[in-house]
């Protein structure tokens, strides 16, 4: 499915490291698709400049100088707060679609639903993918995942959009040399544009939220050893908290790493919500797993994409101290030392698995 | 608009003190909005003899039978897991359809966009009220509810389907008595059934379930000293916890009152979860609050409805005294306590915001 896309990737005012996360996860994990990136703020230079990474993608400032990269689809490359659509982009997408580019799209608004999109696409046969719209046939959770004999490893994070899905695309190559058979579960509407299949558990209604996280992880855990569950949100994000524990009891993880920014002391958006230390978050994200299935945190990925060299191997290093365990930033230094720590722990629970007769999923 | 309403209750298969909540909460709240209720299997009793209250209303096998009464509206008494419709029901909601009855739902399943049934209804002039059926405006919450000078209190429970409308509801008039204002904020299909107003957070898109709960708490607290808000689910439910979370974190409470049932051992249809002690519970509670808004938990209710009295009476004396808390189960006690504890706790936070200068909201 993703070898013949060929993405304009639009991220109008947004382009940066932090703040059009949709956009930058496709330049790094599928950069061959990207033909370029619409933003007048930064038109004229290349992804590599904008982002420390991405080569020679280059950036434009309209959508005609975008059409002259030849790309066959518009990503929407930001994700505001809310997820809508907001309306100075109307104009972008509809001419998108009279150029017969398909529209990727992962906000909670259903573009596909829109009657002047609709009507365009269907005129220049154009297609409109909502990565975001939730399968029609999700049920509650109820403790399947239990059943697997695969590994669960779920991201969880201080904050929201500070490296979850990221550290687990990282990692999972690691994962892989070390042998293991290693499938990565989105959860995202960015996850599942990279993966190419996944539900946005935080589109889906309430209830359901943990239905489908047991569901992506059940379908994610067909033919691995290992399953990396990309964590949403964190458990003490004032608005997504609710998605974040319920894909942790829906996923039900064996095993945990916790996502921090050193630099960041209070929750994105909301600072009246102070970071407690990750001690502390750890005894959170441990306390909640607790009644379900006991679950670890095994290792430490931290984002230092804002600290120089010196500052992050510092950090790094503090926290090792502080947690007693393996940390690293996996998309700055080597992401091996958590793929070590998650192979360790898959096979020390295989081991326990096989002495124990296999008479309880543990 | 609850005074014209006289409901035929569909409770088929299911009628009982545990298996028709919304049933049970009509008939307790609302006994005179109810006409009859529809269950073939207690078919000839009366409520009382079924439920232990609800006096004299009948129960009846089939909606001829219950026309008979005189409704002027269907109400679904019953919440399968998931909130499906189940297809066997079809054939009454046509039938009440046809008689010009409206009917009321709760479900996850909107029967307003089924096609039969809006066909039926718009021909006999009847009205289908989805309780469930989200806002169209919610958003992302942003800690909005600090800015209140209502005290919130949210009930909280090691469950679900364990009493934590009904604690509310029960409270209510004790904590007016006590001399202040008081709004409950209904936050699923019963609580709005019998309020008349509230957003089941349950039924909304999963990144808006804080936005859903700040919103409703924010609507409660207008002309309200003491905001009395519906808990939802259990942090350690395998399907729901998201939903719980989600609404703490929106509803943001000053204190959270602990509902249990001494009797339930282990969570609801997933026996492989064991509810902890409930000193275990309250420090998940309070923990999961701490970052946001230090909320201690204040009192405890009970649901003792299937001990003895003298086996009830020692329950409430053993969490009493393992908890420290005032506890009683508000509805075969006096709920007195509760309202007591609250009250308290209400004035002891007004008093320190005064002497503070009300410079910071706690």
């Amino acid at each position: 499915m993703a070898l013949s896309r060929r993405f304009l990737v639009l991220a109008e005012g947004s382009f940066g490291p932090l703040s059009s996360k949709t956009a930058n996860a496709c330049i790094r994990y599928v950069p061959d698709e990207v033909a370029a990136v619409l933003d007048r703020g930064t038109a004229g230079r290349i992804a590599q400049d904008v982002l420390g990474f991405g080569g020679n993608i280059p950036v434009v400032a309209d959508f005609p100088s975008g059409l002259a990269h030849r790309p066959n689809a518009l990503l929407i490359g930001i994700a505001p707060a809310g997820g809508q659509f907001p309306d100075a982009w109307r104009p972008i997408v509809c001419d998108a679609l009279r150029a017969g580019l398909d529209v990727w799209s992962g906000l909670h608004t259903m573009l596909g639903d829109d009657h002047e999109f609709a009507a365009l696409a269907a005129a220049s046969g154009a297609t409109i993918r909502d990565l975001r719209r939730a399968p029609s046939t999700l049920g509650v959770a109820s403790g399947l995942v239990r059943d697997l004999d695969a590994t669960v490893v779920l991201t969880v994070g201080t904050d929201c959009n500070i490296g979850k899905m990221t550290a687990q695309l990282q990692v999972q190559s690691s994962v892989r040399q070390l042998g293991h058979r290693v499938n990565f579960a989105a959860t995202g509407q960015t996850g599942i544009l990279v993966e190419g299949r996944g539900i946005a558990v935080d589109a889906v209604i309430a209830d359901f939220i943990a239905g489908a996280a047991e569901s992506l992880t059940l379908e994610a855990a067909e033919g691995a050893d290992i399953v990396l569950v990309e964590g949403q949100g964190s458990i003490i994000h004032p608005a997504y908290s609710g998605v974040t524990l319920g894909l942790m009891h829906g996923a039900l993880p064996h095993a945990m790493v916790l996502c921090a920014q050193p630099s960041r002391t209070t929750i994105h958006r909301n600072p009246w919500v102070p970071i407690p230390s990750l001690i502390d978050m750890i005894r959170l994200y441990e306390g909640a797993m607790e009644s379900l299935r006991p679950s670890p945190v095994i290792a430490v990925a931290l984002n230092t994409f804002d600290l120089d060299d010196r500052e992050a191997r510092n950090a790094i290093e503090r926290v090792r101290s502080e947690t007693g365990l393996p940390t690293t930033d996996p998309v700055r230094y080597e992401p091996l030392v958590i793929a070590e720590a998650i192979s360790a722990f898959h096979l020390e629970r295989l081991a326990e698995h096989v002495s124990g007769g296999g008479s309880t999923a543990v």
